[in-house]
């Protein structure tokens, strides 16, 4: 359910190099080539083109698009131009670092919002570039902060069972235990934990039904009512929910936040279309109409320039 | 540092199936030459040898082994036959539904003796096998030994940097903490299975090394004389130690100990040999030395058949 199109006959690695090449080269650079190559490419081309790009020019193509490209729209084209398990690696310990409530949302998204082999392969990648375990970093960082912190390596080091098989009792029995806990108000008891860091996200979707079906409010709505002794665990709570349940649902919110009121949030913008345009920017849109606008008319309301052209490729505004 | 031995020139899978199966026909098996195949090609090739016999003949190859072979020596046949990764997800289910000791220590075998990409390996093959993961799993079947359980889940869901980058103060400090809780008589504290379960082993190594230095004793002679409110949980963690220092010595005193007193015990003899046969069996037969024999004399006193002469052929007795 991708956005981006890629030409019926994409070039070789090689001329696309070259064409970046020419881009960058004497003063200036020529922003439109490098729209027009790297935004219709999906993640193995364009790991491709950096390959190629370090073999025929001896530097990486990454270096070269920090120095040769500013502002929001070279922000975005780095994040782009990105092996998709290291870009979400470097967010992970952006966030970690961080550690606001903002921050700690994009681990969230990352941990609940990927596949569960898109997550092995982060935590990978995560060892590679920073010579320690995702998992050691969350307990370091978050130390003082026991409901969080168990809460986020319970979704960070699971590998769920990505399949479609679903055990209706065991979805009614953990409805009941999650409504427990909440309406007891201790959201952050180990229950909750286990069931949302261990089963598979089809199972979880039948939970959360089944919920909403017996008592019914939807686990959202309840949460929203609850409260924990950490003031940071419910919000990041309601994100993981929102992230398992409905991935396209909380980042066409996010997206819509970035866009409304004063100014706009482009790191969050940029983050939201970057890291999704490949797997369910399609959805995403759909879902955005609830808006009673379209994710296109909102991006080009608020954006502009390069950075503009560039999301807009990306979401599929250049599809006919 | 495998033990078997490959030919130098070694036949095609398809070669290999049409000996495999001329060995299955008529009355009675060829077992001589099932050994001759299986028993010296690596798992790749067994692989190979697996995918070619099911094109070849519509039936699974280690169905008919299953029907063709019995007693110890089709079990370690069979055993041996399977992807790592599936064996060890079998094994590791297999000791969840047992739950006693020494199939405990089969998981934790698994979760601490392996790499962190082939831990990875065996929760896919896990989810693809059991509709269901690994650490769903484990929460399930030790819902109610609370302290064994947090050990367990922090084991078998660890990616560890798998780097020879060490942080000495950081391994200083932990030896504190790890002497603390130990001397406290609380061994099954947080802080203890945090930092078996994220640290690197080569992190790991340096603070038990720190922990020794600074205390005189080993951490593994202070936990032999603790306890904890559950009975399982201090020799399942005293195998965890041993299994992420020195899976080497670790697989030696399996082997000694299914040897020594009355009886053998060929299901741990045949799991050892066969997990680390590819792994680390070479410095494995170093270890035993310490037990004044070799590895080789104790498989041939206490083994017989073809069983033994599967065990010898893995463990490298053919080699010239």
């Amino acid at each position: 359910m991708s956005t981006i199109s890629i030409p019926s006959d994409v070039p070789s690695p090689e001329e696309d190099c070259n064409k970046l090449w020419k881009a960058f080269k004497g003063w200036g650079t020529d922003e439109k080539a490098v729209i027009d190559v790297l935004a219709h490419r999906n993640a193995r081309q364009r790991r491709a083109i950096s390959e190629a790009y370090r073999r025929l020019h001896r530097e990486s193509l990454l270096d070269r698009l920090r120095s040769e490209l500013s502002g929001d729209f070279g922000k975005a084209v780095v994040l782009w131009a990105q092996d998709p398990q290291e870009r979400d690696a470097k967010l992970a310990n952006k966030a970690m670092k961080k550690k606001d409530e903002r921050h700690v949302l994009m681990l969230i998204e990352i941990a609940c919002a990927s596949s569960p082999d898109h997550l092995m392969a982060v935590r990978k990648a995560y060892c590679f570039l920073f010579n320690s375990s995702l998992e050691e970093d969350v307990e370091d960082h978050f130390a003082k902060q026991e409901s969080l912190r168990r809460l986020l390596m319970g979704l960070v080091t699971s590998y769920r069972y990505n399949g479609e098989l679903v055990d209706e009792e065991l979805a009614r029995s953990e409805a009941a235990t999650l409504h427990d806990a909440i309406s007891m108000k201790q959201p952050d008891n180990e229950e909750v934990v286990r069931i949302l860091g261990t089963r598979s996200k089809s199972q979880l979707k039948s939970t959360f039904n089944c919920y909403k079906e017996k008592y019914g409010t939807s686990i959202d709505e309840d949460l929203e009512s609850s409260s924990s002794g950490d003031n940071k665990f419910i919000p990041v709570l309601k994100v993981a929910v929102r992230c398992i349940e409905s991935p396209e649902k909380h980042f066409a919110e996010v997206v819509r936040s970035s866009i409304v009121g004063l100014g706009t949030d482009e790191d969050a913008l940029t983050r939201a279309i970057v890291t999704r345009a490949e797997v369910d920017m399609k959805s995403i849109k759909e879902e955005y109409k609830r808006y009673k606008t379209s994710l296109n008319t909102d991006v080009i309301g608020d954006t502009s320039g390069y950075y503009q052209e560039f999301l807009l490729a990306l979401v599929g505004w250049a599809i006919p």
